[in-house]
């Protein structure tokens, strides 16, 4: 077993009689039954009796990406952990976008008092893509603004969720696209949503919409992205993750028309990493007690 | 009568056989008897027949600054016409603040991936001051987004409003000001609430708080907040309505440390001036039928 080095006398108390390494100090050794917290890797040969990883990210797409960790394997994540900074997040980028914020902070910094009109979120339409832990949460905020708000979700279910319209499919992606003057990407990265906002979906966007990704980069095609912010299509966007990261010095996003950008540094948050622990160690908890895991990865969905 | 250009078409509908007159054309003529939308102004001697007069703005402490509005004069305002932007701004602010956006924008403009810890709203506590429509606004708002909400009001009444709670008096405001990671100013500007936050009122506040004023300057102690700034007891402040406006050049709240001010533009939106529109509307046609009008200032209270 392993985890963050802050965690393992909280780990070691629960893990009981079971012999607890900690593998900033020390190799992994071939009887190592659960890993927890560790960066990926795609070499499991030398831990045959590994049985059980839980990823302290919520994204695991490293973790799936070679197609290499054993069947035998669980994948738990810390999924949920930053859904409320995230949210948070992504809606200062929208009320930013909504005033162009960045406009008043160039005028302060030449102490300019530059008054003009702008925008409100109340009565926009808010279109989510991906509707888990950080997808919800967002709706609840938007909702108290006053936006109306619809979210796609890969799953089947009902069709609303309180004040909040659910789609699926190609024709629910459709409608979103074409209702949203916010959309924001809070999907993981699958094999599904890889490049699925590409140039014909960013078209039928309304003129002047507004695109925000804080979950992965890599859905929104960044280069369709940056013609349509150049075109004006678009009138702004928010990007907390990018296909590359560290996003380029050179990529033309960092000064694209209307764009804020961000570090993929939304979730670095205290509450993340103290609701990413009680996840990891409830997991523990369960996994001592032969008792069922939470937040099982679902490998073929691949979140 | 009188009212903005564009409002006229509907003024002159809903006046009936009322001669309306548009004094961005013509002198006041001493037979007017109601003013909707004009700049507040202190000499009445010429209109003795004058009964109404309707604020285009929602704040009326310059209509009542000079105390020589005619006691026999009603005065409505447009109260109400701004709140929701106001509550927008406020959020947005308070959002910037916790994570200090701005630090991010100027990484941004040298191109710079610069990741760091920072904050979240979600269990810190927000303190309004003033819980009139801007206030309740803001503190749906901040509830969606998980903050513990507290608000001081003038009015007498009940305790709690579904989770906020609710202050009065001055226990009430030590209450607010020991409990309030964030403080935000939603008042109108009267003579109780002139000057008071000062040195020793945001001395209560707990260390790395920050204030957000959204209603009018001269409430909080420009000079008082700016100390607390620099000698680091409060960790920022979001400021759209200042004492002063515009807000002089040479005022060092330009480049106080954590501030990000806006030139009192919260509320400047197509939305504000639908709903301000409405209101007058409504107000006239409430006049015409003789009816109570809405909105009627209090003038000991000051709004």
């Amino acid at each position: 077993m392993r985890g963050a080095r802050a965690d393992l006398a909280a780990i070691r108390e629960i893990a009981g009689a079971a012999r607890v390494l900690d593998l900033e100090d020390a190799d992994p050794v071939p009887e190592l039954a659960a890993l927890l917290g560790a960066e990926p890797f795609d070499d499991f040969s030398a831990l045959p009796h590994l049985r059980w990883v839980h990823s302290a990210a919520a994204g695991v797409d490293g973790w799936l990406a070679s197609g290499r960790l054993p069947e035998q394997v669980t994948l738990t994540s810390a999924v949920g952990n930053g859904a409320i900074p995230l949210a948070e997040h992504a809606l200062m980028l929208m009320l930013m976008l909504s005033r162009d914020a960045p406009r008043w902070a160039r005028a302060q910094s030449r102490r300019s008092w530059e008054r003009r009109a702008h925008g409100e979120l109340a009565g926009a339409r808010l279109g989510i893509l991906g509707y888990g832990n950080s997808g919800r949460d967002l709706a609840a905020k938007a909702l108290a603004c006053r936006m109306e708000v619809r979210a796609l979700r890969r799953r089947e279910g009902a069709v609303r969720d309180g004040g909040v319209r659910l789609l699926r499919g190609p024709d629910g992606l459709r409608e979103l696209l074409t209702t949203s003057d916010y959309l924001v990407v809070t999907a993981p990265r699958t094999a599904e949503t890889a490049g699925m906002i590409g140039a014909a979906q960013i078209a039928q966007l309304p003129p002047g919409a507004a695109i925000i990704v804080v979950s992965r980069g890599g859905i929104v095609d960044e280069d369709a992205l940056l013609a349509a912010l150049r075109s004006g299509h678009l009138s702004g966007a928010g990007l907390d993750a990018h296909a590359v990261e560290p996003l380029p010095q050179d990529s033309p996003l960092w000064d694209a028309p209307g764009t804020i950008i961000t570090p993929h540094n939304a979730a670095t948050t205290a509450g993340t990493a103290r609701r990413g622990r009680q996840i990891m160690l409830e997991n523990l908890e369960r996994w001592v007690r032969g008792q069922e895991l939470r937040n099982v990865v679902d490998r073929t969905a691949g979140y």
